[in-house]
């Protein structure tokens, strides 16, 4: 039925579309009207203007079959930190209502030339940058955050209005949303992915971050960002005889009982099919990781808004004046001092993961909170934040 | 004399504008025309709309003195890899021939809300990335360049066609036609100062660069941007009795006798007023601080360049090609471990540096070479731009 297309994931309606089963156009419909039921729910969109969606898809049915790019057709939602030609790109904040540089960011660029549906962008926190909550709300319960800041594309992507999107990410903005939704999230390296044209926050933290509903989607995201490894994956991997590590790092303290009883059920399915599950801790002396995490945030921070502080600074909250105010009266050299040490606990950190096929820990510190006023807490993403190189 | 105003400093125009002796029109004017005179030889603009400046100057002219910004009146000159409302950008590339997004960089929004007058575009090598000379001429020598990428700023303030001028610099961008169009430069700290709506190369070397004809023009644009140290200059300082050092480098193999004798006469002043100088070397093990720097360019370039690669690949030059096609065969362990080993060098140089009141090194080899194909050689500017955090 052409009305279920919404549901389909990006790979899926990728073949329809290669196959001729269906048509952009109908496909952009199909998930027009999904979004038209549930849009008084969810709330995902800062943006969306169906006329133009279906011009665009439109334009894309037109593209010979012979010049069509590997994503082409397949609709995305973009937070609305991201730059679009031909869409406002607001920020969630008074000072950018209604603003429109007519520029894409890298990202936007790539996707475009790839075939991808520019469909419409979603809610943020203010910038990115604060945890108070956007209008929207968590697709499987109304009560509850989508997390934040990418509060809108995780939303949309678990509640088959999308069936990939962009989030950000600066301390847990992607990650979090991500485990809220129930979707899959990928935070990729820092620097690996462009981020021309996305807002920035803090330089040496911010990245581009990816949802879909399948690892297979988000490989194709991968590919089309050029996000390699040295080797290829190998192609007859199992997960019996494979190595993992269980690490709860230094925030484990504040995980909740979904959490803790999720990790316990995933490390005995690890070992019921086969794979060793090692419980490992980081060294003490990388305790105070998230505390230079908040150092260099809040330093960046400075920088970063400057220049709405000194446009409108009544129109930024107040977290955003105290960054410029540096109202946490942080030195240039403590900046620099947890800058160093950063960078000195990267290939320390990188040393004791490189020795497993993979690492197991926490992304929320349990299910969704009550409540869309506060986005929750990023805890337990903090340090991978921070680490900003780690492959 | 009204048409000599253009010769005059940001800071001197400005005392005349606040006096009410001449208007920002008037000075404005006053620009224009000597870059009428001038424009042939030197050819420093990408963009100058003549209109648009005198429309700008009336607009700021019309401004209440009391809501006048610390920058009213002056004019400024903007390197084209710098969003602009109201002109284009176009990174001397011809992907972007004749683009014009409607958004301010961050570091616009603030000498806008400052009172700058924003004068026009300067000349750059594509993407402010290959070392191609734009048509600019140095100023002192039609036969020389005035260096790059920032070749059009250094030119246009070395030439008297703006007291003040934006760079940017990923290597030696800023410093290198600093230099050779004899006039100030600071390369401030990485991420000092916003880099919002400035073309990325490398996002861990690109910094916003600053050009003027004097030292007070300098800490204007400093205090625009809230450049500031822990604790503020002393008022007391003399040069009597001061601590300098005088560091060769690893790169002096390359030094030429204009700079060499340049700074034997900087040593031997210093030292007939009172200081001391010390002549001081790195140690050996981070001789590879350039290698280092190419590694981590040639591989952040990789990520910079992917849109414009996958927009259209025979637009770009052969350089950003290769850098997306990563010709040199980096390895992202090769990435990481050049990265970590720039970041360990940082706190070991601070500290070597931090013994000083101020260390005497080379900007260039020698004057600016013949020819304005090529825009000289950024040897000496490397480590100190991969070096990023260092105050």
């Amino acid at each position: 039925m052409s009305s279920d297309l919404y549901r389909l994931t990006a790979s899926e309606i990728s073949a329809k579309i290669k196959a001729g089963e269906t048509s952009v156009e109908e496909y952009a419909k199909s998930l027009l009207a999904r979004i038209e039921s549930r849009d008084e729910a969810v709330q995902a969109w800062a943006y969306l203007d169906p006329e133009y969606v279906i011009k665009q898809a439109r334009a894309l049915d037109a593209i010979p079959t012979a010049e069509r790019g590997p994503l082409h057709g397949v609709a995305i939602a973009v937070k609305d930190v991201i730059y679009t030609k031909g869409m406002p790109t607001q920020f969630n904040s008074p000072i950018y209502a209604d603003d429109a540089p007519q520029v894409d960011a890298g990202s936007i660029a790539i996707l475009r030339k790839n075939g991808a549906l520019i469909f419409g962008k979603t809610t943020t926190t203010e910038f990115a940058a604060t945890t108070t909550g956007p209008k929207t709300r968590n697709p499987h319960d109304p009560k509850r955050t989508p997390g934040g800041s990418s509060s809108g594309s995780g939303a949309a992507v678990g509640d088959f209005q999308a069936p990939i999107g962009l989030g950000t990410q600066t301390g847990g903005s992607t990650i979090r949303p991500g485990s809220y939704n129930g979707i899959y999230a990928l935070k990729p390296t820092w620097n690996s992915v462009t981020r021309e044209g996305q807002k920035i926050y803090s330089l040496i933290l911010d990245t581009l971050g990816l949802y879909a509903r399948s690892v297979a989607d988000l490989e194709l995201l991968a590919d089309a960002f050029a996000i390699h490894d040295d080797a290829p994956p190998p192609t007859d991997y199992t997960v019996k005889g494979a190595k993992f590590a269980f690490l709860k790092t230094m925030v484990w303290p504040n995980v909740g009982p979904g959490t803790s009883a999720a990790l316990d059920k995933a490390v005995s399915l690890l070992r019921a099919h086969g794979a060793e599950v090692e419980e490992i801790e980081f060294p003490e002396y990388l305790n105070e990781l998230p505390n230079r995490h908040a150092t260099v945030l809040n330093s960046d921070g400075r920088t970063a808004f400057l220049p709405e502080y000194t446009v409108a600074k009544d129109k930024i909250s107040e977290q955003l004046v105290g960054h410029v105010e540096n109202s946490g009266k942080i030195s240039r050299k403590a900046q620099l001092e947890a800058f160093d040490e950063i960078a000195a606990a990267r290939p320390i950190v990188d040393d004791i993961l490189g020795r497993y096929d993979a690492v197991l820990t926490p992304s929320v510190p349990d299910e969704a909170p009550l409540g869309i006023e506060k986005t929750g807490s990023a805890a337990f993403c903090l340090i991978w934040t921070v680490g900003y190189a780690v492959n």
